[in-house]
């Protein structure tokens, strides 16, 4: 089957979402890093909660929300200016450096970012990442007013892009999108950033019990979900071969 | 009004799920304690992902699959034996010390449990430690096939019990399932096992920084999802006072 579109997640897949523990780590020294984490977690758990609570709010509102309880958790003072900053970091996510090169060179596909964030949120990050240039849409799950992986937020890429699921490649780092993605229809290359060989080799025990290996390891390792995703790869450089192989 | 039914979550809220960790130490000693964070928050997350995916397996499954993804993550060989035994330890958790009390104290109203445990798993937990002497019903989302804090799961409480949402009294002590029953529309009291001070002097920076800290923190103090429970108390033990407190 012909590949009409290639779908990427944002948040982790084309941008990293570490790149914002520079402003974290400025604003509390010793804490950047972990904040980071915590933040990502809960900003995670609060998109699947208000889902499947019917509480749905964008996720600019759940960004905020979940630092506002990550520093509270960490027993951190927060300036308002200061909490402003860390937020306006988040339309500014650096990203990965690979992700230029690779998306021009599947430029003959049509080429669309699927994410929770906000339409403003989105916007300004493809905006100011330079990704509008290539991007034939950017779509926010806000359309349909719940998050992935709920089936109805991939439903969007056949309504936007009008093409059907088999003829999408679906891109994601996130071991849970690469699976609801899967588990809707799509195809799906799920991009293992750090595999089991060198988590292993980071993961002497010492290092193990360490919150920031701890928190990594289990937002890139696999999900036991009940999913076996088409493709794992490396990086966003892998995906022409990924196309090739599908089509062959 | 007046409360015509109290009804508990199980797990964390009844009974202890740290309880398994002398079972998880002896397996993998100096991993008892992590094992059991990692498994409880992945065990949440593949409830609430499975919700979202409209991929339903029960509670059972999910607590196999959550265990063996913990493992995996932090590079523990596993016999099945032990594995076996370790899931054992789930039907045969420890009661919080002052339940047993607290419960007989309430014993002129209708007391249940709403859980994300499947059938099996509570009626065997109910039954190992007594309780199925002093509650009326022990009630399982399974009936719905979805997951807390789903509405339909805060359903069954009046489809079995037949009391109205406004005359129950929903207890629990993960801070997400006391949000999805109050946004559901039950009176909830949320048991805080760890206070803010508590947890604030727990944490001096060093602490903090460690994961059974960390994790600690993020399961125990409350979320930000835009809900205020109706009350907030430390133990069982003051179910009574609420209770009265209700009704004046």
């Amino acid at each position: 089957m012909t590949i009409q579109a290639v779908v990427f997640d944002a948040y982790g897949t084309l941008y990293d979402t570490q790149s914002v523990a520079d402003v974290t780590e400025e604003a509390f020294p010793g804490y950047g890093e972990i904040i980071t984490q915590v933040w990502r977690i809960k900003q995670l758990e609060y998109s699947w909660l208000r889902s499947l609570m019917r509480r749905y709010q964008d996720f600019a509102t759940i960004t905020r929300e979940s630092l506002a309880y990550t520093l509270r958790v960490l027993g951190l003072q927060v300036e308002d200016d200061t909490f402003a900053r860390i937020i306006d970091r988040y339309l500014h996510l650096d990203l990965y450096p690979e992700a230029p090169t690779a998306l021009a060179a599947l430029k003959d596909r049509k080429l669309a970012i699927l994410s929770n964030g906000s339409p403003d949120m989105l916007n300004a990050l493809v905006s100011n990442s330079g990704l509008d240039r290539v991007l034939a849409a950017t779509i926010s799950v806000d359309a349909k007013k719940i998050f992935k992986p709920s089936p109805e937020a991939y439903l969007l890429i056949e309504e936007e892009l009008g093409v059907a699921p088999a003829s999408v490649l679906f891109v994601s780092s996130n071991p849970w999108d690469a699976c609801g993605a899967r588990a809707f229809g799509l195809n799906v290359a799920w991009i293992e950033r750090v595999t089991p060989e060198a988590m292993a080799l980071a993961c002497v025990k010492s290092d193990l019990l360490a919150p920031l290996t701890l928190f990594k390891a289990l937002r890139t390792q696999m999900d036991a979900l009940g999913i076996e995703v088409d493709h794992r790869i490396r990086s966003l450089s892998e995906l022409p071969k990924v196309i090739a192989f599908h089509e062959s």
